[in-house]
């Protein structure tokens, strides 16, 4: 896989596969300059060390960005981590012994799947609907885990624009969902990296803003700034704030003060507010031209799903095809994705993939989506030659079940179900 | 504690407790200017996600750096991480299960304390003596920890101006220990943030440099240009690297691209060796401040190590007094420092204090140590009022035991032995 991923980042490959925002579109000379003033006025402050919980003024940003998603948080509940991907590490330190239970959706963001296995915990999926996360799907799973006589230490959900599959909670299933948690003392985490990057302009408000002690949350400002500052933020109840804090000074002593600086900087200086209105128009673009070029592009027998933000979509290939063993063929072709089994902790999910129309212009979307369709032809055709559709007739694997869930508008299908 | 230093951090407070660098002599208006103009030309690079194990300019900056300790280095083998904190992180992820030993000198840095017992390391502490670790006492531990059926992992050591004690490792203990590491199989984590701040500005060869598949190096850009860009390395064998990349990946996704980009910048628009010229100059004039002020405000029967770089002098009390609960009483005397118990595992320590001589100037070291010297002065006094010297004779706590170790300049304590 890295191997493929190493070719797959050669300029004459469209890649569909990576998570990296757009930030083409940041004022860098105005930045520029306003970062020269940083340094040059409080530098011995931002290149010096600072508090391991983070500094107040970038606690208190946070506060302010998360009230645009209706959330009340409190500037003392706020860690600063080197990206949310930290966050989640330390989270998953406090919380998980080997051998613990973490509940995600089916499928879910890798980079988490890698983090809870550096902590040796067991994954449980639980089924998405084209709503989210499916309740009765959750319910049951929590019974089982219980029954077993295991802990499921907490959901992992990321409600807006879902990496992979680009689904977003509807608000009903938001509400069901904490009042799941408060009834069954079930603790959230909620992750958030997208949140904003809302196609319509109008944000979701966030789990968390339904006030629940039940519920952890996690901010990044990787999509609405800089990922290369790695800067992301927790928020959680008092006890367990008290405990990352220590966690993260062990960790790191702090998280990077200049980063902080930086993004104060910049939050400080520019209309930031605006520039999530451009980057929401980019990406409207680039999703509309990933969309257009399915349609225009993909066999029969495809379908995928259509996000209302965020970066994500996931398509499901045609019976029989393998989203894994095609990949090689598709970067010949020179287009590149991610396979469906790395957002599974299971191994399933071979027959999806997920595209990504976050970083190529439109153009190159739509011509990636051509070569795609191209390459799924081809192996159809192949497989028509050697008649493997008629072998592997009457065969029913988990990825071949029928499918419970709705999309979203109501066409193409919900992700996996496992 | 915490508390206490909330306090301490009060202007009115000589803190010669903290361990932050002053940086105050940094270019900041040019480095400000090289900034701006580093985002404005290549911020859609500096600004993104990068790579897991850091980019190739900074590993190969850092080979250049530790060429000047004699390491000989390959980029391929340098692994980038928020600060060396984190790399002892990682690290300590790699090699740590709960219950395994690590052997760390006797006293030692205390965040590396904090980042082992987040892993549930059980410590086993080594005596040192003037001249770094005691190759005796290493032996020893070693041997009994093997006889319990226990596994030291490593043995973490800083062989620069050790922190707390400030003592240095001679040459010939380095080949001593670095044999003792070959035939025995032990791995040595080497941390080394302040080797090149040397009073005498000749670096002294790295463990490293001694060229064994036994030593994890350890390096950061925190003392020699910007702790709060939170950047370090870890130079580790090709096998030990490629999980430490995969573990810094789940752990962050990559290090600070901004942060690598910035002071590469630094590095390369600015003469760096001669401002760690000037540094060594800086931080020369402050210990001869707090060397003066102790040899002038000290009682009859305290003792101190005498550094030859980096940033702290170790102290031992006169018999009886306790510098833990002296604390409260130096603060409310404007002066604080780190008492020793924060530097063992083990709750010994506390006829020690590490004094730092690091970031005030030297009027407010020379200030402290007066402060300081006034306060112990009259704990003696109180004591020989209510006899309390008379009723403790006889009693030898591990404090009052002899010290069987000679000091780095042939007076004053080494540290404790226990």
């Amino acid at each position: 896989m890295r191997s493929l991923f190493a070719v797959a980042n050669r300029p004459e490959v469209v890649s569909l596969a990576g998570g990296m925002p757009n930030i083409e579109d940041l004022p860098r000379a105005a930045l520029g300059e306003a970062a020269a003033k940083l340094i040059a006025d409080h530098g011995t402050q931002a290149l010096q060390y600072g508090s391991g919980q983070g500094e107040a003024f970038i606690r208190e940003l946070t506060c302010e960005i998360m009230a645009l998603e209706g959330v009340n948080a409190n500037p003392d509940d706020v860690v600063m981590c080197a990206g949310s991907t930290q966050g989640l590490d330390i989270l998953t330190r406090v919380f998980i012994d080997p051998g613990d239970v973490i509940l995600t959706e089916a499928p879910t963001y890798v980079g988490a799947l890698s983090t809870f296995a550096a902590y040796q915990a067991q994954i449980v999926h639980v089924e998405m609907d084209g709503d989210g996360i499916s309740m009765a799907a959750l319910d049951q799973a929590l019974a089982t885990v219980r029954a077993q006589g295991k802990t499921a230490k907490f959901l992992y959900t990321i409600p807006n624009f879902q990496n992979p599959s680009g689904i977003t909670q509807t608000m009903e299933r938001r509400r069901e969902l904490v009042e799941f948690a408060e009834k069954e003392h079930l603790l959230i985490l909620e992750d958030n990296p997208y949140g904003l990057l809302t196609i319509d302009g109008t944000p979701k408000p966030a789990l968390r803003s339904l006030e629940s002690d039940q519920i952890i949350y996690l901010g990044s400002f990787s999509k609405i700034f800089s990922p290369g500052v790695r800067l992301g933020w927790i928020v959680a109840p008092p006890a367990v704030r008290e405990k990352l804090v220590l966690t993260q000074e062990a960790a790191t002593l702090c998280p990077s003060v200049f980063s902080q600086f930086l993004v104060k900087t910049y939050f400080d200086t520019f209309d930031w507010r605006s520039q999530i209105v451009e980057f929401n128009d980019m990406y409207r673009a680039r999703r509309d031209a990933m969309e257009d070029g399915l349609a225009k592009h993909m066999p029969e027998g495809m379908t995928w799903t259509h996000p209302a933000g965020g970066f994500f979509v996931w398509a499901q290939l045609p019976q029989g095809l393998d989203s894994q063993a095609m990949l090689p063929r598709a970067v010949t072709a020179k287009v590149a994705y991610v396979p469906g089994p790395a957002f599974y902790a299971d191994g399933f999910g071979s027959r999806y993939m997920r595209l990504s129309y976050c970083f190529p212009t439109p153009e190159r979307i739509f011509e990636g989506t051509r070569r795609l369709g191209d390459v799924i032809k081809a192996e159809l055709a192949m497989r028509a030659t050697f008649g493997l559709d008629a072998l592997e007739d009457g065969q029913t694997s988990p990825e071949q079940a029928p499918l419970t869930g709705k999309d979203q508008h109501g066409q193409g299908p919900a992700p996996d179900i496992l």
